[in-house]
């Protein structure tokens, strides 16, 4: 048995009193930890520990490489293509990789989009693609080179070997009170990020109600630690500080959503997620050294829509197919006429979710039809008796508990408070 | 499966953002914990939380009780004597147990001493008493009962049926850097003395570089804390704080710390052992009822020599076997002449340990004759080539390791650091 540099007890203690751990440390703790050797246990003191003391800037750095080491890197450098990723911190009703990816291709941008599937209230972008008949999440590396090729964007299932501290990290953050860290969320995404081996990256960090971070300086915060790591890390990092106190767009849940990412790729949709879709697309291409491209041409002239069908085509998928619809609706009336004064994001998720949207464990199926659709946003005019939202799932009987979740989250009243653009802030390296 | 009235995710995060946990959550975080519902990782990111943002002194209470209700209680109801116990946080060359517990059985009052072994630098009552001969540290409860209405002492090992919720999370802080933490330590030894049922307790917690905790303020803060849980309790309880800078007496290991026992229960040994021992009796007779009861000259006139025979014979020891020895001896003599000035608890505690008197790990064996006499004491004028130290092992390879922990330990100067009382303070319900 090899000798083990250091103790992890003595590291937890180091930490505990609020010292910052050194690079070797953190180098085998994260090394001795996907090993094993290091106990889940003593990880779950250790992120607490992380989480109440903080870590500085060059513990975060140290630990998302340790974590990018853990595994495999990709490499797109045989594409002779640029290559451009967005990830968003995840929001209700955010659908704008769909558009976004097909969009940036049309430029002759590559965009590897390795996605995830949902958990809890917001939901996963390989979810919504899956209510698309035939399409398939999992590829093989050489066809997704091939795609990236041809097509020049791909969404698809992050495989098993990218970072697998981060695998194993976040399972446990999940089930110990340590997720809201800055310092393990950030190194967490970029390491599966750089890992993957994207030119350049644009992060949507969303604040308000339906966001991870609902404090708006807490994800300007996040932003600027997660832009410092890719641009230290040698990708062209950039963030956007989005708006997520009410939910994106008029729609919730997998089909719903892709119902509506088809519109805004047809030149249509709702105006927030049109400018949302239009603001990132312009700074992935900018990142791809394309700052004079107009996105909103290729929106309304078809080029984006046409890079759409390719793309849901090259991994199986039907683009022409009816989307499954929902067995069961419900219909929520306004109660009053008056002005659509609120409607917070996070209920609105919680109560997609229920309906059968989203997932509550890793294992468990979604319904491709549930969700919810939003006939008003906030500030529109509303008539007694005009449908305000419907409600979608394959069992009537999750109504109940997804409109104990709207309670309250939504009012009627004399107007509504102006919110300012979608778009906030923008921090670059 | 029966539904949980709380989640462990949500008490975490309630602990995380220093707020108190309710009484019903500490009950059932315990009892969820101890069935296995509540995961270690879950526990060890808890555990955290609680050393770094603490517990008020009703959230200490909420834990000690639930930690008792994890088991069984023992009572000593049917002995129709006065039960009086005393506890120590752990010391190094602390043998007082072994003279005490008899000393004060000498008056009548019953002394239930249920105690463990040594881990790490401390040792442990049972281990120093299976050095004699035949000596048995396991007997059941009858038993136990039997010894102590006829003898009136009994030193033993404490069943697993005792706050089994403590055990696991005791071993769980072990590795997870959460030992040195109030709430935790108060809460670990109270749920097992009040589980086990005595009607009186006296607890010696040690401050200095020997002891758990070195720091006098929070040796204090320890002691008040543990005071309140056992009046609260109705347990009458109280503490002395005593001085552990130094080794106590002048042998550290198991057989070498018997014999120094029986010295001081023939009415001689070493003056600090004496003191101590005399001081912890008065304070557990007072408690029991016998404020001027003089154990002073029950040392001197043999009745507690006399109860220290019964209570051996009574496990099946032999109190007049010769004491194993071990093998090999090395002597340390003084470089220069002078007085010695320092000796440092806690370096001579780890060479003991290496010699042999100790164990890393549960299930190893300890050496009954490995330890050190101490020929010296800080304040004695000692002469160049006297010997200082006589280390004893079965192995000589040990020496090297051992003498490595004692350089710098040590040193010979013109005079030495004037030293209080060993009892430095006392502290009652």
């Amino acid at each position: 048995m090899a000798v083990e540099p250091f103790d992890t007890v003595d590291l937890i203690r180091t930490k505990r009193s609020g010292e910052p751990l050194g690079t070797a440390e953190i180098d085998w703790l994260v090394d001795a930890y996907t090993r094993g050797y290091v106990e889940d246990p003593q990880m779950a003191a250790m992120a607490m520990a992380i989480f109440l003391n903080g870590m500085e800037r060059r513990e975060i750095k140290d630990l998302t490489l340790a974590m990018i080491a853990s595994g495999e890197r990709m490499s797109f450098g045989s594409l002779g293509k640029t290559t451009v990723d967005k990830h968003s911190t995840g929001g209700v009703g955010d659908k704008i990789t769909l558009p976004l990816a097909p969009l940036v291709a049309s430029f002759g941008v590559a965009v590897p989009q390795l996605s995830g599937r949902g958990l809890g209230h917001t939901g996963g972008t390989l979810d919504k693609l899956e209510s698309i008949p035939g399409w398939q999440a999992s590829i093989t590396n050489d066809r997704m080179l091939s795609i990236l090729s041809d097509v020049g964007a791909v969404i698809c299932a992050a495989g098993s070997g990218l970072a697998p501290a981060d695998k194993k990290l976040y399972a446990l953050r999940d089930i110990t009170g340590t997720v809201e860290c800055i310092p393990l969320i950030a190194s967490s995404i970029m390491s599966k990020k750089i890992a993957e081996g994207t030119g350049a990256l644009v992060l949507d960090v969303k604040f308000g109600s339906g966001a991870f971070m609902p404090s708006y300086e807490a994800s300007r915060e996040l932003a600027q630690t997660m832009v410092d790591l890719g641009n230290d890390a040698g990708v062209a990092t950039s963030a956007l500080l989005t708006d997520m106190e009410v939910p994106l767009g008029g729609t919730i849940g997998n089909a719903l959503e892709v119902r509506e990412s088809a519109e805004v790729l047809a030149g249509g949709g709702p105006s927030d997620v049109v400018d949302l879709t239009i603001a990132l697309a312009t700074e992935m291409l900018t990142l791809a050294g394309l700052p004079d491209a107009d996105p909103a041409a290729a929106l309304a002239d078809g080029r984006a829509m046409d890079t759409w069908r390719r793309m849901i085509s090259a991994q199986g998928g039907d683009p022409d197919a009816p989307l499954p619809a929902a067995r069961e609706q419900h219909v929520v009336r306004a109660p009053s006429s008056g002005v659509l004064a609120t409607q917070e994001a996070l209920p609105f998720g919680i109560a997609a979710w229920r309906l059968g949207a989203g997932r509550a464990r890793a294992q468990d199926p979604v319904q491709a039809g549930a969700g919810i659709e939003l006939h008003v946003k906030p500030g529109d005019t509303v008539a007694e008796g005009q449908p305000l939202w419907t409600l979608h799932t394959d069992e009537a009987a999750r109504f109940e508990r997804a409109l104990e979740s709207l309670e309250g989250a939504w009012s009627i009243g004399g107007s509504a408070e102006e919110r300012g653009p979608i778009v906030r802030d923008r921090i670059s390296g």
